[in-house]
């Protein structure tokens, strides 16, 4: 999420809170961002987008982006036939949440949810391409595609699971021998922030205004020209210095624990 | 764990809590069990056990029976050479609670502690006797077998590594090419719990006084002769029908969701 946050908005800073110690985030992540003034939050976790983000937004002073309602609208975007798979974690299939979202933008879509918590381990693992993921990825899809053998987009619905990008589509590819599409929620996550940052811009009068994103959560406060800075927050040491790198997508120089 | 205790205190009650929705347990798990009257409480969790045990020992009226342990005094016993093995889940490894309760008992044990995120996944999907099982099983152990060679002695660290043990089994006898001896946390907690409703049965003048377990938790009232009941109560409903007969080793015959 932060890795594609970068991409689009590359002069903004970022607050990234890893609110380990409480998986799914909540209301304490939120509190904490909006305390350093933050202008916008992003909850990078489709989880807790899935289940809390209409308590999150409605205690919230600032834009509060989730990770559903930009990964159902991407999915929608791509989808030639309107089959759509999503694979996400076991709360997020069982929240309906991309059922919901997917059905209010266009009621003829077809969508087949499949939780697969495997998925999540292997990416914290950093076992993505190798000889287990390569059969976890292929049995879920092919579960996925026993289901509904229309499928032509397939939705990442967990910030996880792009690191497992290239197994998934491998097995889709194999499994279906034609390609499916695949939707990463986290960027199109970041694509919104970056519409909702230049709506920002243009509200307070230009880019002097910057940005701020908080994902899984992450924000940021103002600068101009220069690149964006990355301030890293844990609320549990256990592993954040050896996985949040393969997520971040750059080093990390260091991380603050810190206990809401 | 419940399986185990049945079979160890077949006439005792038990109740049984799974707080799924807030795992690992904790203090409100044991109020649940402590306002129906158990007389023994199991913590049928090897992370609760490893992080929770002191809090939750001081604060009950009643003996407090955790998972590490009985764990280690087993693998003490079973061992030849004092190498002794342990998996479990991030939290139980890095909480040290295996380390400090074997040199405890043996300081000259040397103990290898091993996490395995995605062994739990796999307990709960019902992968426990197929590829992906055996080629988990398989780099774990051989990781494990890595460090420490001369392992002879393998703990299943978590409560729900039994459902495992044949691939695991299977996999230390192909990675060593000798017996490695195989001791579950879960048996060793229950032949604890047999031995503290003894003490109780003792100490309150026979078998009148019954016995209650807890676990995960469970509990239980009076009773004699006939078969112990087993009550299930569970925090959330997310595949607790579909999982939970997988652990109990006998059919869910209903379970009462409760909001602690």
């Amino acid at each position: 999420m932060v890795r594609s946050l970068r991409g689009v908005l590359p002069g903004e800073d970022i607050i990234y809170l890893g609110d380990t110690a409480r998986v799914p985030y909540g209301s304490k992540s939120q509190r904490f961002l909006l305390e350093r003034g933050v202008k916008l939050v992003l909850i990078a976790c489709n989880t807790a987008s899935a289940t809390a983000l209409p308590a999150l937004a409605a205690a919230s002073p600032v834009p509060v982006i989730g990770a559903v309602e930009p990964g159902a609208a991407s999915a929608l975007a791509a989808t030639a036939n309107g089959h759509i798979g999503v694979i996400g974690t076991l709360a997020t299939v069982r929240s309906g949440a991309y059922a919901q979202a997917i059905a209010a933008r266009d009621p003829s879509a077809a969508l087949t949810a499949l939780a697969c918590p495997l998925l999540v381990p292997l990416a914290e693992e950093g076992w993505t391409d190798d000889e287990v993921a390569a059969l976890v990825a292929r049995r879920y899809l092919s579960e996925l595609f026993v289901r509904d053998p229309q499928i032509d987009t397939l939705v990442l619905g967990c910030t996880h699971y792009p690191l497992l990008r290239g197994v998934l589509e491998r097995a889709a590819a194999e499994l279906t021998g034609r390609r499916v599409a695949v939707v990463d929620s986290a960027t199109a996550m970041a694509e919104a922030a970056r519409g909702a940052v230049a709506a920002q811009n243009a509200a307070t009068g230009g880019a002097d205004a910057g940005a701020s994103a908080s994902a899984g959560t992450g924000a940021a406060a103002n600068r101009r020209g220069a690149a964006g800075r990355l301030d890293c927050f844990a609320t549990d040491t256990s592993r954040f210095d050896e996985v949040a790198p393969r997520f971040l997508g750059e080093p990390l120089t260091g991380f603050e624990l810190v206990d809401l």
